[in-house]
């Protein structure tokens, strides 16, 4: 379960209440009464415990668990007959675990560093019950929004905005940005840097000023020492509700839509343009003025070097639809293996 | 057109003026009084603006914008007419739009945070009209030429030289290194650090103590959270004029030459060794001791394995002659689709 | 040689006294006087420094060289003769190397930056001969073991615990960590930041709570700027003796063996199981929830989307083993050429 050194617990609970609180379904009333203390997994569960069981992979843990309740879907408690277990069901059991982590670990967001009130502002204007560490840094004009946390060494440059109950992890770099409500910056983010514009001149490349923003929409995550550069001229878009994994780069003058889902070290060229919902696998690369569809899925590893349809899945590098990618995938192999008897002797 | 809270704007300038100034033509002399208050894009621009247009994608954008003047190459400004906007035109128009930009904001590289002078430092050399932010460290014998800028929470390490006219963003560090002038490390940078130096020991791996420097020429450009690991022994080098991006990694003992451009996320492996002018895409790797020929390119996401000649351009992983990769993936497309029908019903 | 600006130099030493210290064999008696002041690259040398020539690709600087004496192995020394220099052999040269330069540098870990004694300290517990840099801060609950060194504004959080001989560079921040002994984390490294996990929510991704830990075994040396998520529930470990380079992504609860080998710009996804003595060439992606078994070796810019038997190596995306990986390389470089001709005129 978590350590306590680092997470503060509310609770306990009832199952029954953990079950009304969530909206999901009590799999056996008698069990109601069951007074559960923390989350843990399968494997670190006591009797005291609830375990979230969503992934068919982890069948024997759930098997041999020690816990005395566990979050589930009622096909896979149907599957993988357990006796003795306090059971919630849900078809969407991951979110609910969701909810029930966040019932038990109201504040888990961040875990606060120092609860010292130090500021180091110009004529920053800050809104009630913000927390600023120590050796932070607000730059002039700059204007916070109520309930926000700004992170031990963090800068947050001239003019900067930031709306309501926004986090900005530590040692992080905010500068050139309009900022929306509910929004998390992890530690060692860089948001406003100058875009990589240059223009060829006779003795190497010269810098184009960067003159854009980075406006960034209502409760957008933003993973750890990610990049996201200032348009060079009009602005950077992070539409609301997307989250962004740690060491992402993103381009100058990119507009991304609502909800998106950016897995980690995604690169994404300048100008690139990605619709509502679409989702990026890890590590891969989309090129510069690219347009990429809402509900488009980009496997990890794959370099996007043509337009994506809405809806359409792409892998490989440079990208095709996912299916002519497995294909391709299959055909080299077994090209591969014909090549090799090819050259055997006769 | 640029905010103003990020950005301080000069001007205004006369048409006529600014054609002049950064030596373009004016296309119609009746426009040369056209009073110009600002650049903007071509969507956003107003009557007394002016909009680079250079690249025929946005040509819509062109045709409908509301921007008093438009910087283009006569080419285009043929192929896509348009009647009253003042016209300049250059065979290098993005080269002039920088030109432009630099004229309506000459600070533009840097929005400075806060302009207290704090300085923590031992006995450091600090060269005439130099700015420390606050929480800068300056360790001992660091010596900074004039009118340096050392942004907040960024540490110089014992012994760094850096030249003239360098900025050094918001919580970044520098250490083992000597800096030449007008150099730019962006926020987050790490400049210096050990390379990964490792001997197999019996019970694995074996530190081997990294005595080298980092030596940067002048007038280099290196991205945010971007990492740079000092030399083995002997030095790791970036040639005068190279730009490099966002969380780009360069191991120990890389050479890298003149007027180089390396997009973001590029990872260059120890000992590699390129020329002159070479230019990278993003996500591209090299393998450790390759050699790179000036003027070579290498296409986004490859993966370099072997040495490239002087102005060849190669792409895929592992990286071959661009137009055999394409000629690859030509003929893997078409090899899926056989291969599809070899498996069809007949 | 090394800059004596950002080192400290032991010594001198007698060649036979080198060889004795570091266990290796004198080549020739007579030379066992020769006084050696430093260690230096052989292209560098003078006649009083002691150069490694391990790579035969420099065997032109090993025929050229000033150096006074060079750590060689007895194969390279027959393969390439070489009048007037004192030899130390070793079968293990490069090993051996890390000894003498140890020897000469015995402090050369870290430049230190300012030695100043200066904490923000809240109720944390530092054990003997720490120290603490300019605005660093310990957050409550801290523990420090002895002899540790924590960089320029570095943030160590709430409850974190480090053994000894720990040095956390300049710039980083760690939290919800627990760390054994001899650790070096790297300058801007960001280690127990929240996991990406999410829940699909109806309207896009519902942050799932991460109350999970990072543990660390002795030894470990993890890179600048890399990041490694807390686990969401159950922890992220890392094994001793593990070695991390500069921008890797590690996904909460990965689980890493002992003494891995992990190069730059790495990602390796969340519940991802990797064994003991683990290499991984630079950019290499390791997909979610994949085991990989002990003594597996992935090349650079493989993909993994599939378990990895001990002892194999992979290479290709899809990883594929390097064999077959080799032939699909050899065997798409042929078809690529037959496709060409096939289009030829006939």
């Amino acid at each position: 379960m978590p350590d306590a050194r680092f997470f503060q617990r509310a609770g306990p609970f009832s199952l029954a209440e953990i079950a009304e609180r969530i909206g999901a379904h009590l799999g056996d009333a008698a069990k109601g009464n069951l007074i559960i203390t923390d989350v843990a997994t399968l494997e670190d569960a006591e009797i005291t415990h609830l375990s979230p069981f969503v992934d068919p992979r982890y069948y024997s843990s759930y098997i041999t668990t020690a816990a005395g309740a566990v979050l589930t879907t009622r096909n896979l408690s149907e599957k993988f007959p357990r006796l003795g277990v306090g059971l919630i069901f849900s078809e969407t059991a991951r979110l609910h675990y969701a909810s029930v982590a966040w019932l038990f670990y109201p504040e888990a967001v961040r875990g606060s560093v120092v609860r010292m009130r130090v500021a180091v502002c110009g004529n920053a204007i800050v809104g009630a019950d913000c927390q600023i560490e120590p050796s932070a840094v607000l730059g002039t004009g700059v204007v916070l929004g109520s309930r926000c946390q700004i992170g031990c060494n963090t800068v947050i440059g001239q003019g900067v905005v930031l709306g309501d109950s926004c986090i900005v992890g530590d040692g992080a770099s905010v500068s050139h940005a309009l900022i929306g409500n509910g929004v998390e910056i992890f530690a060692g983010a860089r948001i406003g840097t100058a875009g990589f514009g240059f223009a060829p001149g006779p003795r190497g490349p010269i810098r184009i000023p960067q003159l854009g923003r980075v406006v960034i929409g209502d409760n957008v995550e933003i993973g750890a020492n990610t990049t996201i550069d200032r348009g060079g001229l009009g602005d950077t878009v992070i539409g609301a509700g997307t989250v962004i994994d740690n060491l992402v780069q993103i381009g100058h003058n990119a507009r991304i839509g609502l909800s998106c889902v950016i897995a980690a070290q995604v690169g994404i060229a300048g100008s690139a343009n990605l619709g509502d919902g679409v989702m990026i696998g890890g590590q891969a690369a989309i090129a510069d003025h690219i347009v990429i569809g809402s509900g488009a899925r980009i496997a990890a590893c794959s370099g996007v070097m043509r337009d994506v349809p809405p809806l359409i899945t792409v892998g490989g590098a440079p990208a095709v639809p996912i299916r002519q990618f497995h294909r391709q995938t299959t055909a080299l192999g077994r090209i591969a293996k014909s090549h090799r008897s090819d050259n055997a002797p006769k």
